[in-house]
């Protein structure tokens, strides 16, 4: 037991990796109760929203207003996703503690998704990170597709480091590294880390996993045995994987606290709490979400 | 990687622990061609059915069809469950090269599952191990419960050696270890496995985990880095948990496959027969399977 963290700190990014790859809309008003919900469960940090553009996002237009009407818990940091300076300004106005910013390892990800190559991305990011700042944000440095990616395949640890040393130079507090397609096996979460961990403290590592093959939760552990005790999660694995519509996205919140009791490491986050929070937005979005505990206490009534 | 082993040897048990778990019955028929496809995947060993009473598991009234109409690969071990003299007498007439005896590490549970006391258990047991040996038979001894029981919580283990020692010691060649809940996480095996592997060598133990909370691939990686080397497991999930309907039985073949070969571990399976036979079954039972890697691989097309 002395090989895993003592207490592990979980960001819910739910409101907004979650629900931007859902198809239907959650109402403004379900979307603060909800997160008035998340906020008295314990968890630490909250994503609670995009700041791109609606026209890209459009389940998460209302992020100005979610921003402003939410109840803020002096407990937990409120952080929101950033693409731009445009973005940060709407966020700063909204309120946030922290800002996220987020491209890709690799060349054609980046490109799909922010129409930028990377290179051209860095400048843009830079200036994000240098406001932020300025303004006395935390900023997150979320990297995707670190281990494959949908369009050129097995992604090399030096190409993550190549972005992740960019980001850390240009100011970024900690790193977010993304299994976006939710292909990883603990042997890459391994080979990355050996890695990451020469050139940065692991506090300043957070990993971000998705659970499209129901890998999540193996690579979560390998990711402890390394010493990270940083994870992202999305409540009952809410959203889904934009390259296979049908497909499971994040990691579920719940698996993970499962997980994490069951092996007697703290989160400060009750269960039960984000149990009915999983179960408020699911009635909501009007599906069942992947999360396999979640459907168990489901069926336990 | 060295710590993981080269070889995993799977024994598809979706024909007998997945389907009786499902409340759909599938045509003998059916049941026929789909075990035949997965004759023809490359795993080593598939539990065919089970000779309980018809009363207790109808979806399985039709063993001994099944085990005479089965086209019969000589690279595979067919085996199926015993309860028994009368349903190995059954089993041995419809052909088996190895006969699985059970029974279960929390004396609660073996009385609701069967009906007798622990104690009681035994002889029964011992007279069909050693008919079965005489028989020239392999012989699987299944204990359920060995983390926690649906009736008595946490099994200690001491209580799962107890019940391991008299199965070794009438005979059996080999022990299955079910965590029938699936409520284990990583530190519950490597307790249990750092006893049990004191007594007996790794290959004669088995891991046989439900994913009914989504601990199963996690506890696999925890079990191959104890040297543990033969997992059963249910296409696609099949099957369902007893204990609450409508959440997730055994381990999924397809994600273990999944985590396997991206580890780089032979198995001998050719993963696009399994993904076939996955498809071919939630097809005659009219529900998506709980697999994960299935689902993306459905969701792909």
């Amino acid at each position: 037991m002395g090989r895993w963290p003592e207490f592990v700190q979980i960001k819910e990014v739910g409101p907004r990796d979650g629900l931007q790859n859902e198809k239907n809309r959650v109402a403004t008003a379900d979307k603060i109760s909800w997160i008035n919900m998340l906020s008295d469960s314990g968890v630490p940090e909250i994503e609670y929203s995009s700041f791109v553009h609606p026209k890209w996002v459009p389940q998460l237009s209302d992020a100005h207003e979610v921003g402003k009407k939410i109840k803020r818990n002096p407990n937990v940091r409120y952080s929101a996703l950033v693409p731009n300076r445009k973005g940060l300004e709407l966020a700063l106005e909204a309120g946030i503690d922290g800002a996220s910013v987020f491209m890709s390892a690799s060349e054609t990800h980046n490109k799909k998704n922010i129409n930028k190559s990377i290179g051209e991305t860095y400048p843009i990011l830079g200036e994000v990170i240098k406001d932020a700042k300025r303004a006395g944000k935390l900023v997150t440095g979320y990297v995707s597709t670190v281990f494959d990616c949908p369009y050129e395949g097995r992604i090399r640890p030096d190409d993550v480091i190549r972005v992740c040393d960019q980001l850390m130079e240009d100011g970024v507090d900690d790193l977010s590294l993304g299994d976006t397609i939710g292909t990883a096996v603990p042997s890459q979460v391994e080979a990355l880390l050996e890695e990451l961990l020469k050139r940065y403290p692991k506090d300043k590592l957070i990993m971000h996993f998705h659970d499209t093959r129901g890998m999540a939760i193996a690579n979560i552990m390998t990711s402890m045995e390394y010493g990270i005790s940083r994870f992202d999660s999305s409540i009952g694995g809410l959203g889904g994987c934009p390259y296979a519509p049908g497909a499971s996205g994040n990691v579920a919140t719940n698996d993970v606290l499962y997980l994490l009791n069951g092996l007697g490491i703290k989160t400060g986050i009750e269960e039960k709490k984000i149990q009915e929070a999983a179960l408020f937005i699911q009635n909501k979005l009007g599906k069942s979400l992947p999360s396999k505990s979640l459907a168990y206490a489901v069926a336990q009534g």
